[in-house]
């Protein structure tokens, strides 16, 4: 990776964990900022990241980190932006950008939005990309790479400050879709609430069997279950916030998800093999589909059995 | 790994997919038989498992393919194995063991069971070893290292028979667990028909959507949809064999899930965040239980980011 200009002088990361680790240290990589501050609630997560050093200055308050900053991402959960827009309001620079990472947009825009001073500019961000762990040591500089990062900007934010953000999440990788807020929201209830809904039930369901161990459960899983629970095992707080902030979206997917399986229930029970052939036929090509855009990778078994890596 | 004394003298393999080519790999790779015919129902196929050569002799019909070997295994969809075994049936070697790989267990021994022979061994198997690929240019040595193989003799097999079989899945790279087949598709149920289907189901989902587009679904799936589309890219044959047969103990499974998925949808509609919380929470401790007894990959994001592998 070459070195390259940086896009905004000074960023401010408010929250140090997965997305906000592996932003600090692709910046750092590519050079896209002289200065990266940073804040966590939590002490000890300062201290990682003061020890990684994917930030050049930690602070004790997100008011102290915000100060000064041109660009100021907000990687915490959405519950928690309210309060946190509240406190970094007054000491916004004229001219800097406001942006978060969360994974519901409407509410986002509810929760900070309000906060928002006069010449201020505030463009929600949402990069898709997805892994399981969380926490300050888990981040990784290529996190963003080959991802999509969708935007949401507010009425009030110049084109000037969403072109930059657009640069910025292009120069981490990522290619960037602007839309609206509502539509947002409708698009990540599919492609990713519902997914983590569905995994959360499924490992409930397998926890509470009499007939089946938990230890079987665990020993058999690679038949596929075990697909359901890297999801199952993000952040908890995360995802509490997520479904109770995009609760309408989600219900709507939801019923049309119970639908679409009380009909495959029905196939089943009717002995309907031809119908079931059909449904998971087609289902291979929206894989292929999804391979052929580059969002996942073809390696058998997404390269979990490490070929030769066994004595 | 190093070579050792065969464990059988000859082995025929009816079926040349993912799991025969991969057997054939591992069987010549660690010398494991002397001899491996083989037998597929197309041409092509047969055609592909001359060439990468992972059987010594290729048949023109499953009997030929079978006459005088050792160890048969059958390994085709369930739905064929019954006029495969009758087939077979009047040219099996005394003493010989007939196994198979099929998903479900109940379902194949009715299908097979009454074909075989007095003085043949029928030792039915399932290696729970997953790919959502499919076809003999698909097989790996490697498909079997570090999972299990379940078996479920049937009581006229010889304990000679059984313990002959469990060594071999051992030499695969499999440990080997004994029980019964009503059991083994209860266990099943859960940990691999229901997950499939659920995936199915939400990939039929996402196809029928008016406000977003299938372009949007593919863009935006590394949210968390991804994961769902490659167990859904499994063979649809196989597929509809499995739930058409494991029927009962599939509906059971899928009516559990569905009163949960209710249960959660209720705690999102009334704003139960606690609810949610503690059970996001206890997700989190099964995916450590499966990473720890080595069902999958510690690695986030399975490893799909590989890390460095870009310029």
């Amino acid at each position: 990776m070459t070195s390259q200009k940086p896009i905004y002088e000074s960023i401010c990361l408010i929250g140090l964990g997965l997305i906000g680790s592996s932003i600090g240290l692709d910046v750092h990589k590519k050079n896209l900022a002289n200065h990266i501050s940073g804040y966590a609630r939590s002490e000890k997560t300062r201290q990682i990241a003061k020890k990684i050093g994917f930030v050049d200055s930690v602070h004790e308050s997100a008011a102290d980190a915000a100060r000064d900053a041109d660009l100021i991402i907000i990687c915490a959960p959405v519950g928690a932006m309210d309060s946190i827009a509240a406190e970094i309001a007054p000491v916004l620079k004229p001219g800097a950008t406001v942006t978060d990472v969360g994974s519901v947009k409407q509410a986002v825009i509810e929760a900070i939005g309000p906060h928002i001073p006069q010449g201020v500019n505030f463009v929600p961000a949402h990069p898709i990309a997805g892994s399981e762990k969380s926490g300050p040591e888990s981040g990784f500089a290529e996190l963003f790479q080959d991802r999509w990062c969708i935007l949401t900007p507010v009425d009030t934010a110049t084109p000037e400050s969403i072109e930059k953000l657009i640069q910025f999440w292009n120069a981490l990788g990522s290619s960037v879709e602007v839309m609206t807020a509502k539509h947002h929201d409708s698009v990540l209830a599919i492609t990713s609430h519902l997914p983590h809904l569905i995994a959360y039930s499924i490992v409930s369901t397998a926890s509470d069997l009499e007939d089946v161990t938990q230890s079987e459960v665990i020993k058999f899983s690679a038949g596929g279950f075990r697909d359901f629970t890297r999801i199952a095992a993000s952040d908890p707080t995360m995802w509490r916030d997520v479904f109770l902030t995009n609760k309408d979206a989600v219900l709507e997917m939801l019923g049309r998800f119970s639908e679409d399986l009380s009909a495959l229930q029905r196939q089943i029970r009717w002995n309907d093999g031809d119908a079931l052939f059909d449904l998971f036929t087609r289902s291979k090509e929206t894989r292929s589909n999804i391979v052929e855009a580059g969002q996942d990778t073809d390696a058998p078994d997404f390269g979990r059995i490490q070929i030769g890596d066994k004595e």
